[in-house]
């Protein structure tokens, strides 16, 4: 089927039932020939070719094993050491062939309804196509002039999306503050923090930037402590507060209390708490409400709120606990492609002081053409709300998702697949060889394998079920999970977000991780009989 | 055409042949089908329309207004206040309408072949489309282990597209250093800067952050300036030494040294130097190598080079002076967007010891999945590379670029634009009342009308420029240009770098541009009449 290509292909790995059809009769750009770079028609024929390829991946997702199993180098090796010299003949049709034969079988299937690690992406047809439409028209959208319409409809589909998630007016343009479309909640944290730290030396001066103390749960996301060291705050000023499972692994107000009271009769100065709705190993969430009490105690400590993955389900009425929490903070960050059907990227930050981020994250240069009609306006540069000038227009994708699916749509989403994890809780419930470790409040649940008497302590109950993860994860039609480690508990994380996922899968999964545990636990009495 | 919508449709500023066909006989996912988000025959259906649509954009886009005549405003009016609850009977369809009536009348062509402005946005049909991949197959490959094949065919792609650049093997993988595909040069510079940030703290002490200086010119990108601040270095330590127009706007060696060796006599710490190849007004180039052998004087100082825009030119063996830069550098950028035919974002980073960037930025929490195909391999987890944690399986488009171009393909898109500035050129100089102001190294003019006689200094000048450039870029089948402001002259740049520009859209821009002239100098003329 596929002729010799620039790649060695290889075989094996495919899905079973082979469904991306061979790409045939095309030819390509020839080197010399720019003027058929952007051509009309050959970007016509070439694109359906890659809708094609697509739908004929996605019609096939369910077969592939989620993980690949290779090794570090597998496609290095096969590829040649230098890009062509000129295109082979055919050149685009040959590199899709190696998409499907040597590419997709080394990658992890993130889209996969078997896919219950880390959270899954949760993608649709709308924001995937959102993507391509704004990858063909292809606008920087830095400053207004630099496209009027990417920079309003951007305005627009953050306080669109702020509503759907209940988010107080304040947060939005209406109501004097404001949203943008980064890529990562590490880009949000990252402005907010920078913001807070430019707010706080223009009080205190400048050169105290070493006295600033920033403040977080040891279940807060490392992307917290990234942005924290690269905003220049001291890694010893980085106040990771311990939580507990009796509070559900939530941050306690009355921790961080005593942190920010320590730290400011130490003469340090409490600049930045990043709280968290949903964290990433147990979906706790932190009582934000009390916290921003404590912070506002502590001289106008800015509030960010993390909420990659929970803030999603901001959308349904029902979580009106967690809803109430976005009340008095300062900033919130949400994933929109986490669980919101967005493909990747796409983080929506909302503030409350945007001059604020515009003061610390400000450009001015002769160079960046103004317009005139902006002029006496207050139009929005969105590469003063950013860490970056260039920038996509993501606000597009945000756009086609909320106007195809409606708010209704989107709850619909997040609402089966929490009931999807309902019943996987109800099923890890009823054997009692298992415990649900965290409460499941979104669409995680976290368990793990109960300690087998005799066995041992924590230590080898813990190796059991990092033994149980590697087992189910290894079988190849089955589910692929991720794992924490909380308060010294190892445990196995299955969270549902992929859009493809059924309950069906779900159902299955179970099965594997209780056929799997059976063996283990036949091994381990073997084994602890035997060692009597 | 297209019957009532979401969003009410305006009439005007479409192209003159509204060349993109109303799309119709479409249904729209249900709110409540879940099943159907993410379903491949509605991909392919949905999907066939935006290819046709992005078609239809290209066939039209020499026709548009490159920059809309729009206020403030304008789309925020007429979009609804609320995201819809349920979307409306064949929301997609209305969607796209919408995106052709509404939006596209609204953002500034940066494809179109009349765009001279800034650095145009250099993309390709392979381009569009390999982003268009990437989101249907929407893997997050912030680990190997996170999607191998995403990882490897990142590590590979650096490796190809530096030695077509011409790198020197230290910066690429199989030379010990390496390299990675980010979104900006503004990312690029701030993981170096924070690298080299924390490499000099631990030597210093961590605590005298407010002791680094770092330098630049100040013809240098804000970007550099951005960076600095968000990484919490002191604004006043931040160096923009003058350039001048004798030295063709390039940073002396000499001043460097002048400007470090008096910080060090203060007591302050020389840290970091972005260099640049290239400049953003004039397309300077810095003298690299000299400026490595005085950043080595001062204890290891690191030097980047922001090749953001000419870094493309490098493809070519004629630049050979400019390729002999990289040989002693720390770190170097350059955007394969800006002109090397990969679409909106992708910036290539490379590094001599990727060692200190992952010592500044690297991660570890148990959450993140390892796989044990990976242990004791040396695997590149590209989370640590870079700002942010959760990235997109960009090289996938850079690698169909060159695999379908290839390198020569590259060089003669390269070659065709600086031919035709250099043909922009010869017919400024031809026109005795302009100059052009800085020399012409890549694919930018950076030229002036003379001042007339008797109409005063310099300031005066500027202002006629200033006008000239408004005037021009006000014909709506007309160039769209932008300016500088170097050393108190303001000037025009007609920087060509858009795919579809060719010979006969930069002939008609000069035209227009003597044309205005023409007529500004008449009224010149008559004001210095008059006013004697």
């Amino acid at each position: 089927m596929a002729p010799p290509s620039h790649c060695h292909t290889i075989n094996g790995g495919a899905p079973r039932n082979g469904a991306i059809s061979a790409v045939e009769t095309t030819s390509t750009p020839e080197a010399s020939d720019t003027a058929r770079l952007l051509d009309a028609d050959e970007f016509r024929r070439l694109g359906h070719q890659v809708v094609d390829f697509i739908a004929d991946y996605y019609a096939g997702l369910g077969d592939y094993p989620v993980h690949p199993s290779v090794t570090p180098g597998f496609l290095r090796r096969q590829l040649p050491v230098d890009a062509p010299s000129r295109p082979e003949p055919e050149a685009f049709a040959a590199a899709l062939r190696d998409v499907r034969d040597l590419i997709l079988p080394g990658v992890t299937h993130w889209q996969s309804p078997r896919h219950f690690a880390h959270f899954p992406a949760s993608s649709s047809t709308v924001g995937a196509l959102g993507e391509a439409l704004a990858a063909g028209i292809n606008v920087v959208p830095f400053t207004w002039a630099a496209s009027p319409a990417a920079t309003e409809l951007e305005m627009v589909v953050v306080d669109w999306l702020g509503r759907a998630l209940h988010l107080p007016e304040r947060l939005l343009f209406a109501g004097g503050g404001g949203g943008t479309i980064l890529g990562t909640s590490c880009e949000a944290i990252l402005c907010a923090l920078v913001a807070a730290r430019d707010r706080k030396l223009a009080e205190i001066g400048a050169r105290r930037i070493g006295d600033l103390v920033v403040y977080c749960s040891d279940q807060t996301h490392f992307a917290f402590r990234k942005a924290a060291r690269i905003a220049g705050i001291l890694r010893e000023h980085c106040r990771e507060i311990p939580t507990y499972r009796d509070d559900t692994f939530a941050l306690s107000p009355s921790a961080l209390h005593a942190a920010m009271q320590a730290d400011v009769e130490a003469g340090l100065v409490p600049l930045f708490l990043c709280a968290t709705v949903g964290t990433t190993q147990t979906t706790a969430v932190d009582p934000v409400r009390e916290l921003c009490a404590v912070a506002a105690r502590h001289g106008g400590v800015w509030v960010h709120v993390d909420a990659a993955y929970a803030g999603s389900a901001l959308v349904c009425p029902e979580f009106r606990d967690v809803i109430a929490i976005a009340e008095a903070v300062d900033s919130l960050s949400m994933n929109a492609h986490k669980w919101l059907l967005a493909n990747n990227d796409c983080c929506a930050m909302w503030v409350a002081a945007p001059s604020a981020l515009v003061a610390a994250l400000g450009t001015e240069q002769e160079y960046i053409l103004k317009d005139a009609a902006a002029e006496g306006h207050d139009v929005v540069d969105y590469k003063d709300w950013g860490t970056t000038l260039t920038r996509r227009f993501r606000a597009l994708k945000v756009w086609l998702v909320l106007r195809c699916y409606g708010v209704e749509g989107l709850r619909s989403h997040v609402r089966s697949h929490v009931a999807m994890a309902a019943a996987f809780e109800a099923m890890v419930r009823d054997d009692a060889r298992f415990e649900v470790v965290a409460p499941r409040r979104f669409a995680l649940v976290c368990f793990r394998l109960r300690s087998p008497e005799r066995l041992g302590g924590e230590k080898a109950a813990n190796e059991l079920n990092r033994r149980l993860l590697e087992e189910a994860n290894a079988a190849s039609s089955g589910p692929y999970m991720s794992s924490a480690m909380v308060g010294g508990v190892y445990m196995l994380r299955c969270a549902i977000g992929s859009t493809l996922t059924e309950e069906r899968h779900v159902r299955e999964a179970w099965k594997v991780v209780q056929e799997r545990a059976t063996s283990i636990l036949v091994n381990v009495a073997n084994w602890v009989q035997t060692s009597r």
